[in-house]
């Protein structure tokens, strides 16, 4: 049986997502899936279409169960958002309306701001193609419009839902912005560094590939920083010094059949 | 007819998306729609499941046929990537590669950074479900991870396309975090406003409103407040004037009927 209106006034620390009149499960579906995989999980539902609860929704969710399970199913955008302190309504257009418009960027920080003042947020998302109605506009403080491609700027409605759930997540996300996963070896250390340098530099005086004196510092530099730009490990030192010691082997055993001769 | 094999290595402005072995048409249009929206056209496929050109990926891409029709097919993803001198390549797991991971924010700063140097760039997007092999991973300098709810952070791949997208099209997009669209009238001017404060404050003392003498003061800058809060444009300001006189003539019309006592 579908859930349907007011919620309880719990407090939500993320903003809930509120679909007005959409026509095609599969969309709710998808919307349902972008929305848990940013960590929202408040859906509301104004006047879907199809019936509700739909298999068809369920399915495209892609296992988001905990969102589309608890959907709230409402008559009206008004009674969607009774008990919000702050709303939000996406539009690609501005209408006549005098308000704020934001940034997805922009809102995420503002609603951060509105929850940890206590605030319960929603964003309304209209119905594929004719978006909200200037009424339902008018339910919100302000509106949020996603900067795109001004020639091709209508998004899809699961599309419109992931980028705001986007910047939510990233908004509190710590993950830095480059990293190098080492899978349980780590960085080499200066001094291992400096011996594969040695290794690598004797055997290349000996094999003739640093012949040449006056070059040579640069050509050090140079060849030094190849493996520097690398960030090398401790298992590929390793890895380089074998590299190394095998090519000088091969050097040793097929010297008669290629010999190197200063041109 | 399918456009095939290497491109003419012409400057690419903006990063190539390479779909790797792709399942289904309807992804591929949608990922060709996100593009478009975030203003990128040059869509790669590797050995796309179904044939190509499709009419269903043309379908579900909703007009975004320059991406659709200008797309090439390619045997490999080693191929598609012969003419780029920075691949990149999306993967929600990091296996056993040490490779730096970006995140999709870090990676457009890094990718505008190399085609401003007259790089060519690419971004590898795996088969749904089972994601680009390792053989494909080697093939780029960097991994790109999308940080997501990591309870659920399967994304469908138009989702991912467009994460990437939308990132591409926020770096060099100058809108402002948040902005007040004024519809062709102007911000009122502060001589505007005060004048509009005389004239309701003027009204509040005359009917009673604002009787308590020592409360005064207070009260008239909370109400100043509100209006401030309002951003309020010189139409609005004449609106309220209209509103403050027309209330105050019911008051007077109906004053015998509703009288204002003091309590």
């Amino acid at each position: 049986m579908a859930r349907t209106g007011r919620p309880p006034a719990r407090p939500l620390n993320a903003p809930a997502i509120v679909l007005v009149r959409p026509q095609l499960p599969e969309n709710i579906g998808a919307a349902a899936r972008a929305m848990l995989n940013c960590g929202l999980t408040e859906l509301r539902l104004v006047q879907p279409r199809e019936a509700w609860p739909n298999e068809r929704a369920r399915e495209v969710s892609s296992g988001a169960f905990e969102v589309i399970d608890n959907a709230r199913v409402y008559p009206s955008a008004r009674a969607a958002t009774a008990d919000l302190t702050r709303v939000y309504a996406t539009t690609a257009r501005h209408r006549q309306m005098i308000k704020p418009v934001e940034t997805p960027r922009a809102a995420v920080a503002s609603i951060r701001a509105d929850i940890a003042a206590g605030g319960r947020v929603g964003i309304l998302f209209g119905p594929e193609r004719t978006g909200l109605e200037n009424d339902e506009l008018t339910l919100a403080d302000r509106l949020l419009s996603v900067p795109l491609n001004p020639g091709f700027a209508s998004l899809n409605l699961a599309q419109a839902v992931l980028v705001l759930g986007y910047e939510w997540f990233q908004g509190a996300d710590e993950t830095p912005p480059r990293r190098l996963v080492l899978n349980g070896t780590r960085p080499a250390e200066r001094a291992e560094l400096m011996n594969f340098f040695d290794h690598l530099e004797a055997q290349l005086v000996e094999c003739g590939f640093l012949r040449i004196a006056d070059k040579r510092p640069s050509m050090v530099r140079n060849i030094r920083n190849i493996f520097l730009r690398a960030d090398l490990t401790r298992q590929e030192i390793r890895t380089l010094h074998g590299i190394v010691k095998d090519l000088s082997t091969l050097r040793v055993k097929g010297s008669k059949r290629r010999p190197k001769t200063e041109k």
